[in-house]
């Protein structure tokens, strides 16, 4: 690794390098620090320089510098990923994509963009033409399309298009890989699921194609329930309506939204459970009529309401946001990322909150999978030791509910813990040297791992030297 | 009954009303004669007049009129239905709002319009803005959308949307009451199910408010299979792609396309089975992808073909089209109206088929249904005799498969074989004399009645009379 000679390099070809390390600092980090245990073991982590490319062609000229000096390369949007994603364990060079923001070309139900384009600023090009993106992470206002597609699952708007892997959701990606004379790659069909979601481990895209959907005025609300298990029933029922139109549908244990939304505590009681929704405005009615078979009390909608201190966008509830809301108020809280299934996704979550609350308590996404109507959990977790949210993960494990280890930083281990193929493959094919993202891909560095306990990559800077 | 007296006072108020013969007889006629039962019934039955208002303050004055006068009123589209929804059973006048088809309003996501706009123009008019209508039945290009709410289930946009009377897919109804003077009433939420659907039994629709879609070119495709379980696995699991926007997912089992669908005849061999689709071209990357994956063929796409004579719309192949064409090739084919559930359709329809192929031919719509994907069966039978057809039924629901019999006149037989207390209800407000579409709610006329065989209602025009 030659540091200095990569630099130089840049330098004098025009790249826009920055070397204050204040700054370096700042653009080294990501949103790991909702994790105590990422906190603990990457707040230290920084790289040696960040280099911000204006376009495709600059990409090539830093991998293809950083390849000759063995510089790793770590890619960012804006950093909200909360995985780590964006950490650069090895230090090296930051790959800052921000400046790589156009939005290329809109046609009816598809977009090019490229990947630092933020989401909020793509929905206002795509609103102009009518239409909106399928499904937004809740850091919509700050985080890029190319951290979502490279480092998200879903969000907003997966209740009804589903994850954001799920054929259809990606239509094509530009990539560019890491080697002597990097590669421009298109990247369509199954060759997809090499780079998406792959943290940019095995390629740097620098342009996306999407699909859209119709833009609407989307009615934010917040119903309240007595009980979280009706909140929950109510949800799932809700989300089978094939004739409504729904964008987001977030179920809150009880006292999420007493405790930890100060806009919306004032409306409610601490028994009170909460559900957070997005109802196209022509599907408001059914949704009326639909609710009223429900004991459940509308306190917020946006369209009308007389609140005072107005509670911002709903979907800011949801999702991380939540965790968000939570670690402000008490900065103990925690969470997991929990797939209850489609067989009884209800049952198993009302399981969950009989085991673990109010140690653990249920925030629920509703989302299709396969067809068929989903829960995930974003739990909330009141942190006491690494061994107790061990036992807290196996719990769940143990129960039939799929755990994605949110307190890991390894593709593996915040995904089905096993490697990934493909993902592999294409690594060794794209970055022969594995500069890219390095300690973020078990199989890369250690394919016989047993994930008996949290991998530690060997390669992580050291604590002592950051300092 | 007093038919001259009525007409008089529609001429007198200058209502159009038409006495002629022969186009009584034709305006007195739907698609009843799909049905070798029906075309027993109710070949012979005919109005006595036609009347046709240009606005809701006439169909008020006819409703009057004929209510002073007790004229049985059956009200008509364009006479596209296959349960004998239009049929007069008892004379009387026909009220053709063919007339009323202005379209009212169009805002994102919603149309108001009057009930005799014909589907295809409908969609034209919300074309216009970007839009299209949610689903429309497979005689799109001469059906109208009153006679699709009043007499429709589902159709071609179902596989994403659900069934007409999901909750969301019809917002509000304007409606007539047959009354000394005739109330008009705004129908909305759980309310709809009153008139939805009811053959314009307990009320005349003036004005129908329904949600929009965005519109798109869709790609219309034929896919062959070599064998049908191919084709309906693939089917059930394209269907399952929450990321693929799909309008019309259909399923023939051989040789159905080889023997019925003239233009696909060539393409095809006996032993074919064959898949129909429409798949938003944004998401044909995606269904590609997915498509790849199976031992199936693509034979046809809209957007690209050599086909010296194309086929023409993919939809006219679905649905209830299907029927046509293979009545057209072979007289003695009809069909059933079957439903296949959630639990396992694919399962259960193959179920069906080992037992009763080739006598009946299975046709599969595939449809969401409470947020999964779901089956139903518009299966052609090689028509012998009515109790060879009661026993096919009869075969289908030993095994759980749901029956809407299309042989028969009735609501309650056509549906789930009981009474619907909101329809029944809103018949004793709306329609206290009974003359509207008389014979065909059973609830009304024999409310004890057992199920046990078909109703013949006592009212029904004698065959002699016709004459």
């Amino acid at each position: 690794m030659n540091i200095q000679a990569a630099i130089d390099t840049l330098e004098a070809k025009g790249i826009e390098v920055d070397l204050n390390p204040a700054s370096v600092k700042s653009k080294s980090r990501d949103f790991f620090w909702y994790s105590p245990v990422l906190k603990d073991r990457l707040d230290h982590v920084t790289a040696d320089f960040v280099a911000t490319p204006k376009d495709e062609g600059e990409v090539i000229t830093i991998l293809a510098t950083c390849f000759a000096h063995d510089v790793p390369v770590t890619t960012r949007g804006t950093g909200t990923g909360n995985y780590g994603q964006a950490m650069p364990l090895a230090g090296g060079c930051v790959l800052h994509l921000h400046k790589m923001d156009a939005v290329k070309d809109i046609q009816p139900g598809r977009v090019v963009v490229e990947p630092g384009c933020l989401l909020k600023d793509l929905d206002a090009a795509a609103n102009e033409t009518g239409q909106e993106i399928r499904m937004f992470s809740s850091t919509w206002a700050t985080a890029t399309i190319g951290g979502f597609i490279a480092g998200g699952s879903g969000g907003v708007g997966s209740v009804h298009w589903g994850a954001l892997r799920d054929v259809g959701n990606i239509i094509r990606l530009r990539v560019v890989t890491m080697e002597e004379s990097p590669r421009v790659m298109e990247i369509t069909g199954e060759d997809l699921h090499r780079v998406s979601h792959a943290y940019g481990t095995n390629g740097i895209i620098t342009e996306i194609e999407i699909p859209l959907a119709p833009a609407y005025d989307w009615v934010g609300l917040f119903v309240a329930f007595d009980t979280f298990d009706e909140a929950l029933h109510y949800s799932y029922d809700l989300a089978s309506c094939d004739g409504l139109l729904l964008k987001l549908v977030t179920a809150f244990e009880n006292p999420i939204a007493k405790a930890y939304f100060q806009r919306v505590a004032p409306h409610v009681e601490e028994s009170d459970a909460l559900v957070a929704l997005m109802v196209a405005p022509h599907s408001m009615p059914g949704w009326e009529t639909f609710t009223n078979a429900y004991n459940a009390r509308v306190i917020y909608r946006s369209d009308d309401n007389d609140w005072p201190k107005t509670p911002g966008h709903v979907f800011e509830y949801g999702w991380n946001h939540t965790t968000l809301r939570a670690l402000k108020v008490d900065p103990s809280i925690t969470y997991l990322q929990i797939a209850y299934g489609t067989d009884d996704p209800v049952a198993l979550a009302l399981k969950m909150r009989d085991k673990l609350s109010p140690e653990c308590l249920q925030h629920i996404e509703v989302m299709r999978m396969g067809g068929k109507v989903s829960m995930a959990g974003l739990t909330l977790v009141k942190f006491s030791t690494e061994a107790r949210l061990d036992e807290i993960v196996a719990a769940h494990e143990a129960e039939g509910a799929m755990n994605f280890n949110p307190h890991r930083y390894t593709l593996e281990e915040g995904g089905r813990q096993a490697v990934d193929e493909r993902q592999l493959e294409f690594k060794r094919e794209a970055d022969p040297k594995g500069l890219l993202n390095p300690g973020k891909m078990i199989g890369w560095h250690d394919p016989d791992w047993g994930y008996d306990k949290m991998y530690a990559w060997t390669g992580l800077q050291p604590k002592a030297a950051a300092e």
